[in-house]
């Protein structure tokens, strides 16, 4: 079965103008994707990909996609599933696109679109949801999959074989059980920035009532105003449930510190993206001054070299991996391998478009053959899962099990007909 | 005097049929510049800059700065100095494009080029080379122009004026002695990897009657013929001359502590780029286990963030700032104060397309105001010079003090005309 086609789509939802997504920095968010389809000779099978985006500079990741499609065009399904370590390295190390990365940035959303649609079609040809293809690969074909360039002074491929095979002695050989799990979760759609008290009180009740237990709200506009509304979610949500705060990297190191002072009497979990995402000393100092508090980030971390280093630096208490920001599963799970090393949890970031679709499987992955911490928890904020085939479903404040085939991105075509920002209905 | 119009062009020089600036893991550069011409209401009064690529991606840069324009289109030139330092803001943390980024590969190197034309513009305005309309500036006013974001840890801004006040009372006060600096320099150009060794020898036979006295040469491709070129170059400069070396990137820490290990006996002044660009504590192990090697990194440095941390943890030697990889003069100098604060020595990237233009220029600001480091070396490799109006001279292994208006880097009108990959007559 051949690859015949690859097809980029600039897609673009006109979320600002609800303030859907709006943080400290992010103030007029137009939820986007990079949407990639894979055709092949049956017209029924089709791998799917997306990297998101918040609007301009999608045009520039479907631009960067068409420099890989001569990776995939006209190979056998089977062999690209063969060569996909090697096609990761094409991709992400082509040999002059990489001057504008390397591995970060624009490129590197693009690579994560097109590597994620290869993925998407692969576990397809396989009739498998893609969690399920990968924890049913022998660890020696899934560690050639990956890709452990650059980190093997943290992680070796027989370190990262010795977890997963000591992991999958448990493994339940039970389909019903693996299917029926349910992996906890928690909201973020409460407390956007741009959210005035009143929607954000009426939201935390209903998500209250809807049986949510962890709540993060947006800071970093104005300290005493994010004081008044950590002040106003915790007495709603009491003292048994979790409150963590997100700032969206809009403190330097010191103002981080000053900050986390004035907060920390509202008990918070952790504190999101304090400052940049590639401060990782930055981070350790903010933690050697407060070693009482937790920090967490990840949705900007660039690639698994900063993951690398955050995590054995203890720079960051919770991974919160992004599976369209670094280049799919091949550089993922090498993130997750490290995490587990270290035991360090992992609460993968979600929201935007498409990505509680895919950690629903990143989170089952990391379950079932890689991580021995005991913190199960991830992000959900319901975000334009209208416009999907089959949506993340969450029931009482978790994610149920996906088991169509492939990764779980496929937006619906009239959806697709009214939001492609060249040719859709909507923009035009 | 305002502004009329931004206008970009893709272009591209056909360096790779003769091999010039092969390494380790770029073999096919095709030297190219994001060409950026601010225009104004007066006809002969332009703002040019560029910012170097290797061909494919040279488009998605020129893409990105579509979205700058509105920043500075029918504003007077007056008010563009004055709000530099708030221009620079809007552009690198631009609310939608910044996802895509933040501040690191496509939309950061765009940046740069657009920021450059700035800078440009401005000192032109003022009819003066864009180093001493800086050093010029009142210290107040120059820091004002200057990003100090996420740095606040490692300098301030209160820090910075005083390494600029103090360097200042040591200025020559005699124009003529400013104009008349040569500033030394080390050259790569006989060492490129695709060269044959015959090549290479001629090469560096014709540089040493040139007066060249720091020679670079590319290794990484296999270490048994890196040994064999390193001591092929030794026995031809001998002893009293500098050797450095660079791999671009191949090797993993662990392979780069061997490496060193293996080429230790050629007396190398410094290993460039050993690994990942973005592993500072990687850098660092590998120091920790060669306690006497030297390290130096820098063209592939993304932002000040990433310097701020190489500099303070000591994870390298000798900072090699690029002039286009970060943001221009506004990010370039806070990364110098940092440098001169930590007594680190600065050595310039250069080469590629107007590289060499642009680093005289940041050569002499850091020398007469900022650093007290007493290494002065730059980098210097002759490529694509005959395409420029004014390029870099060298006289006596050193770079002569540029005095034309302006941040030097305009290409030939009729190189433009050949070279626009949409439009030229060369790739037509």
């Amino acid at each position: 079965m051949r690859v015949t086609n690859v097809k980029t789509q600039d897609i673009r939802f006109p979320t600002s103008k609800d303030n859907l997504g709006s943080d400290a920095v992010h103030v007029d968010c137009d939820y986007s994707a990079t949407y990639v389809t894979i055709e092949t000779e049956d017209v029924n099978l089709k791998g799917i990909g997306l990297t998101f985006t918040i609007g301009k500079g999608n045009d520039l990741c479907c631009k960067s996609i068409e420099y890989f499609k001569e990776f995939i065009l006209e190979k056998e399904i089977e062999e690209i599933e063969k060569e996909l370590g090697i096609i990761w390295e094409k991709v992400t190390n082509h040999s002059q696109l990489r001057w504008v990365g390397p591995q970060k940035g624009v490129t590197h959303l693009a690579a994560a679109a097109f590597l994620n649609g290869i993925w998407d079609l692969i576990s397809k040809y396989h009739k498998k949801p893609l969690w399920r293809y990968v924890i049913d690969l022998e660890t020696y074909e899934l560690l050639d999959k990956l890709s452990f360039s650059y980190i093997d002074d943290v992680i070796t491929k027989k370190e990262a074989a010795e977890i997963i095979d000591q992991k999958k002695q448990n493994l339940p050989s039970n389909k019903d059980e693996l299917n029926s799990t349910i992996f906890p979760a928690y909201t973020t759609a409460a407390g956007w920035l741009g959210y005035s008290d009143d929607k954000m009180k009426d939201l935390i009740k209903v998500n209250l009532k809807k049986g949510w237990t962890h709540f993060k709200m947006k800071v970093g506009q104005d300290i005493e105003r994010d004081i008044h509304r950590c002040k106003l979610v915790r007495e709603l949500i009491g003292k048994e449930n979790k409150l963590m705060v997100d700032s969206n990297q809009v403190w330097s190191v010191n103002q981080t510190i000053d900050s986390i002072s004035r907060l920390k009497e509202f008990d918070i979990m952790f504190y999101e993206e304090p400052t940049s995402p590639d401060d990782i000393i930055g981070f350790r100092k903010i933690k050697d001054a407060h070693p009482d508090v937790k920090l967490a980030t990840g949705e900007m971390i660039q690639n698994k070299v900063i993951f690398k280093q955050f995590i054995e630096n203890k720079s960051l208490d919770y991974c919160q991996i992004d599976s369209c920001r670094i280049a799919s599963i091949n550089e993922i799970l090498p993130v997750l391998l490290i995490a587990s090393k270290f035991n360090t949890p992992v609460i993968p970031h979600a929201g935007g478009i498409g990505l509680c679709e895919y950690v629903q499987h990143l989170n089952l992955i990391n379950k079932f053959i890689i991580t021995n911490n005991d913190l199960f928890l991830s992000e959900y904020a319901e975000s334009c899962s209208e416009h999907f085939d089959n949506p993340a479903i969450i029931k009482d404040g978790g994610y149920l099990t996906p088991t169509n085939p492939g990764y779980s991105v496929k937006i619906k075509d009239s959806s697709l007909r009214e939001f492609d920002y060249n040719e859709g209905t909507y923009w035009n």
